[in-house]
């Protein structure tokens, strides 16, 4: 058994992720928005929509409504106060960045490992919690470029759904093998965040099918 | 404390409202689908999902299950009433309203209010309850410029979710007064059509970000 | 009353057909994947997308949560297996059907009549519950064709959502009838892939309205 104190940083460590993660997404969307010529609320919803879609998934899927990103304000303030730093400070955001790819490779990692923490919480199988990580991770990439009419990342970019499914298998062994939440979140984002890393440095692709 | 039959009234009024939104949602989502020359069912399935996917939205990230949309017959007849209305009465409708911008505007302000109010009574915070009222708004329009591929109005027109949200803000705050519950929602409802009204009629517009 | 290994046996017979739209439904997404020269994992998010979305969306809309396309490790399984199937057997798959259509109409037809049961077994009245059955069917295919960017085949196929809801409604009619369920099922899905079939191969068509 965990000493209650250590449960309690357990939880705040699993916050913030998941607020790290809501934020570098919300740049991500932000980045996006200010593309393609949206005005400063238009902004503020991409870069919420990005920030929120793969958390509010996994919570409609689970039944863990309301879904936090309404019920815990501090969701909306993190994706908010990123919306804003990007809309006002586009040109430093920007060159932090070169592009929109390394924020939404981070929020990826992060959500990843969230999700699949999360579900195993509510007692899903490791299948249904390797996936519904998964799905945490790439809900939110998807809904953005759902919104600016892009094909969604997750189709376009290399070893995109593989990285996120990487990160959360780890979470999911992790708890097989009892090994420390924190320990098994943070090699999972690492993996996912390195996976995305090397394939947009250098490329690396899988298999398409012959005669497609 | 409301005597009971008032709280009975105050409970039709909202139903009304969200039926009302409903209706009109379902008419811009009929004249959307004749714009692209759907046939009949194609018509009634997009006037369906323009006026239920707000709403269904809403009730999924409460948790309120089944979803209204499906266990209250009367948003399906109401829904499948305007698209039939649309479908054989085309140019009466179009000549009405000249664009499908008016309707939507209506459905908007309507859906922004009766979203907040239900979020209040599922104990959503102040900023919950302010979100959900926006998203029961915009989600009807998204899902209907999805559907048939435009980029959702949400982020082409102007004022669009801000109105949104400043109708349901309306609702919150008038909660937090202690002012009555109708008064506020048309209070609400009011101001979110005449934002988008002016918006449309004055072309107003919100800041783009520099460098973008 | 049934008797208990009866009740089992509908049970069954219930998740056979179930899986079966799964795996039909996930061929279709595998071979559109392919077409749009996806790599392995890609095809395996749409096959999964495909196979997956009409259910999810079934499930959230009623509050069976968490939802079976996760919790039941077989679907994730089922969805997998057809995935790789067409990636690696594409030319065989492609001359089996000559195009995704003849599998999305038994995917259509399969979810049809499972979605109306499910509704029904939640209570559901008959109106919702034939409507959720239509949504059943269809979610796999809009899912599946948002992914890649076409225009959803609900919208561009003849007959399409209308064969769902007579599908669906035949399951709600035969409950109200106290027909058997399994017959009623096997009916409802044999009339939607029926409508489906000769729409297709005879261009049924719908009405389509004047002064669009």
């Amino acid at each position: 058994m965990e000493p209650f104190h250590l449960a309690l940083r357990m939880d705040t460590f699993h916050v913030v992720l998941d607020l790290s993660g809501t934020f570098v997404f919300a740049l991500s969307g932000g980045v996006a928005g200010v593309k393609h010529r949206l005005d400063v609320f238009g902004v503020l919803v991409v870069s919420f929509a990005a920030a929120s879609a793969g958390g509010i998934a996994r919570d409609v899927m689970i039944g863990a409504t309301p879904v936090v990103a309404l019920s815990d304000w501090r969701y909306v303030a993190v994706s908010l106060l990123a919306g804003l730093l990007t809309f006002y400070c586009y040109r430093f955001i920007n060159r932090l960045s070169r592009s929109v790819l390394i924020f939404d490779a981070a929020g990826l990692a992060l959500f990843a490992v969230t999700g699949a923490t999360k579900a195993l919480a509510y007692h899903l199988g490791p299948v249904g919690a390797a996936l519904l990580g998964m799905l945490t991770g790439i809900g939110g990439g998807i809904m953005r470029d759902i919104l600016i009419t892009e094909v969604p990342v997750v189709l376009r970019a290399d070893l995109y759904a593989l990285a996120a499914l990487a990160g959360a298998t780890v979470v999911v062994v992790g708890q097989v093998l009892h090994v420390s939440s924190a320990a098994a979140m943070t090699v999972g984002a690492l993996l996912c965040f390195g996976i995305r890393f090397m394939a947009i440095r250098y490329g690396w692709r899988l298999p398409v099918a012959a005669g497609g």
